[in-house]
């Protein structure tokens, strides 16, 4: 009887775990060159994080958390999302009150999601995502979008869309929520039960409706753009200008509003356009979200940031037939034969290790034809062969695969000559 | 209102994780020297994957486990130990049928246990292990002993002790079952009730229960190592001589059962003896589990390994005052003054982290003499100021922080000469 992985969720096999390592370092040195640090928040939080800090209202909160009680009677949620759990880490721990300002932070961060599993939406997805709490400055939302274009990009990918808008202020928003009300107030009816429901709650979101798209109201409905007061106006400004003077290309789209209910003036969404890719374009997306930190508990403080999703990441990679440069080749594959030459191999495996060697050896008791087909999957790079007959002359014979030349060697010199060989010396 | 982090859950905050990368990467290295793969598998699994492989009788299943209902009323737990969860990605993923064989495998993973909070035993905590699937050869226990040790030393540790036993294979663990039963039921009712119940399911965990270890019973009970059949003795022997070999030190203590029930042969525990350490002294522990994959519904495959707690091993490095060396400084601060200089340090900015230089700016519109400060408190090893007189120039100040030389160089040439300057060109 076979247990599998839960549905939604998948493991990630020692092959694509190399290119996983090998996309999150990538990332990781840019978030350093961004001088962005690194955060980790526990897996679960207690509940209320969410359904304040994404908003009750959200399909997330509403359809889609894993919330459970512990033993203790308290209800927990493993993590949706990494914006309101990461910003309850910075109220909790006071990162407000640091000299350095503003906090800058990235996570990497699995996230939970009870949906209906399809390509590129899973129940357990990977995000790496940012956060800035603690400036308004523009230049901060431009550099964030800058960040994420710079990740896809250094990776390979070149078939991206970026689009922006703008959700305003509090008081823009307002003006704009009022003159949604009374824009689809007539066609309430029409509308899909989550919309009628949306109207009264968050009827920007309406826009956002994937079965009311093609509704005639939609069209017609009043863009934000219209309201967004002088100050909002402003900083949407500065950020495109700032946008255009790094050279990233973007789009304006009135109807982004992004399914979260903490966001406000600049909004960003980044599209794969590669071919093939699949019904579920968008890599990334992120926002300012000022007004999270006082709702979490902490001091009036600004903020943005983004998630990115990496599975989508890989699934981009793959559609741009972008290769990954994977190290496969092992350093040193060791053939012996006998109990006294085993003995001796788990020594010298060991010592060569020490010394920053890549080393592995036979384990399955195999004859010695087929160690050295063990070798050759391994694409061995030398292939190391102790018989009794070198033993006793306490030697060991090296063979350069590359090159075919074989030498004798003896075992006091071998970490020295291996060192040499593969490390330069070093 | 304030909402904190889950009891038994903790943030990693920047200051911190700095230190968790650098052991990550350090481990990493060290497995890839040892020629070990990454695997990962999901936060959560189906509660059979435990209930059966970690073992029903197990405290870890009995009181610990994080089990909760998912709206489609599947039962699951958040994994509370790595063995097990990878035995069942093993299996399902049909490893067993890869060419190379064994299957040498690491992860870091969460892992998820509802005890009582204490200093090293956290409710959500972090693993580094290893499993070896696929090979019953007793080098590959000594492997497995030397690659934790490396670990541990190669990070600075010293004050480790590394205690060893056999729990024998099958007819062993039989004929010492029998005795152990024969030998306590006249005991029964003076035992505790964790015990008694052991007792019937499990007798050889009774050697390891804290509440009776005083009982007089204990130390007449009788050893695993009086009861080994001869193939298990020479198997205990080979790892010991391998370990020898190796330059490993160890101690055999006959009562160590570890609290899981797949083991057998090889069983072990690191611990710190550096002083002031705490109660809980284990680093690690592991041991051989043939027969689980079998549970687990695959085909009969030996297999053997070990979880390190990241918490534990990092407070160990801080009870023997190891530093951590982490790189703090800042490569480039700038300083701008007015609206002009500032989009043009947007512009800059963003061109010299695409050449990999790190750079940041301030974002809190401070004053100059703020900015130098921030700039400061960055360890920036380069200031570089842009205000209205150099733009027109179309120059930038350039000021190594080490020397105080200044140095004025023409915008256009900026990023080469920071190149130079910082990556040697590179």
């Amino acid at each position: 009887m076979n247990i599998k992985a839960p549905r939604g969720t998948v493991d990630v096999l020692p092959k694509d775990a190399k290119k996983w390592q090998f996309v999150e370092n990538k990332i990781k040195g840019i978030c350093d060159k961004y001088h962005y640090e690194e955060i980790r928040t526990p897996v679960f939080e207690h509940t209320e994080v969410f359904s304040r800090g994404v908003g009750d209202s959200t399909d997330i909160v509403q359809k889609e958390m894993y919330t459970f009680e512990d033993r203790g009677g308290r209800s927990l949620t493993l993590r949706p999302e990494g914006t309101a759990a990461v910003t309850r880490a910075f109220v909790q721990n006071k990162l407000y009150g640091e000299a350095n300002q503003p906090v800058k932070l990235y996570y990497f961060m699995q996230m939970f999601r009870y949906e209906r599993p399809q390509a590129g939406r899973m129940r357990q997805l990977n995000q790496f995502g940012v956060e800035v709490l603690g400036s308004a400055d523009p230049a901060v939302d431009a550099e964030v979008i800058d960040l994420a274009m710079t990740v896809y990009r250094s990776l390979g990918l070149t078939s991206l869309k970026l689009v922006i808008n703008s959700l305003g202020d509090v008081e823009s928003r307002k003006r704009h929520r009022d003159a949604l009300i009374k824009h689809f107030t007539p066609y309430k009816e029409e509308l899909c039960e989550d919309c009628q429901s949306r109207l009264e709650q968050n009827p920007m979101r309406i826009l956002d409706c994937k079965v009311d798209r093609d509704h005639p109201s939609m069209k017609t409905a009043p863009s934000i753009l219209d309201y967004l007061n002088e100050d909002s106006v402003e900083y949407f400004e500065k950020v495109k200008k700032y946008l255009e003077l790094m050279g990233i290309e973007y789009e304006v789209d009135p109807n982004l509003v992004r399914g979260l209910d903490y966001y406000n003036h600049t909004a960003f969404e980044i599209m794969s356009e590669a071919e093939g890719f699949g019904a579920i374009t968008t890599l990334a997306g992120g926002g300012r979200y000022n007004g999270l930190v006082e709702q979490l508990g902490g001091p009036a403080t600004p903020g943005i940031g983004f998630g990115m999703g990496i599975e989508r990441l890989l699934m981009a990679l793959e559609a741009e037939n972008v290769e990954i440069p994977l190290e496969e080749a092992l350093d040193c594959f060791i053939v012996s034969m006998g109990e006294e030459p085993k003995s001796e191999v788990v020594r010298i495996t060991h010592e060569l290790r020490q010394y920053g060697i890549q080393v592995d050896q036979d384990y399955q008791g195999r004859k010695i034809k087929a160690q050295f087909k063990a070798a050759d999957r391994y694409k061995a790079k030398y292939v190391l062969v102790l018989g009794e007959e070198e033993l006793e002359k306490n030697v060991i014979n090296v063979k350069e695969m590359a090159t075919g030349e074989q030498v004798e060697i003896p075992l006091d010199q071998l970490t020295l000559t291996m060192k040499e060989k593969l490390l330069g010396g070093k």
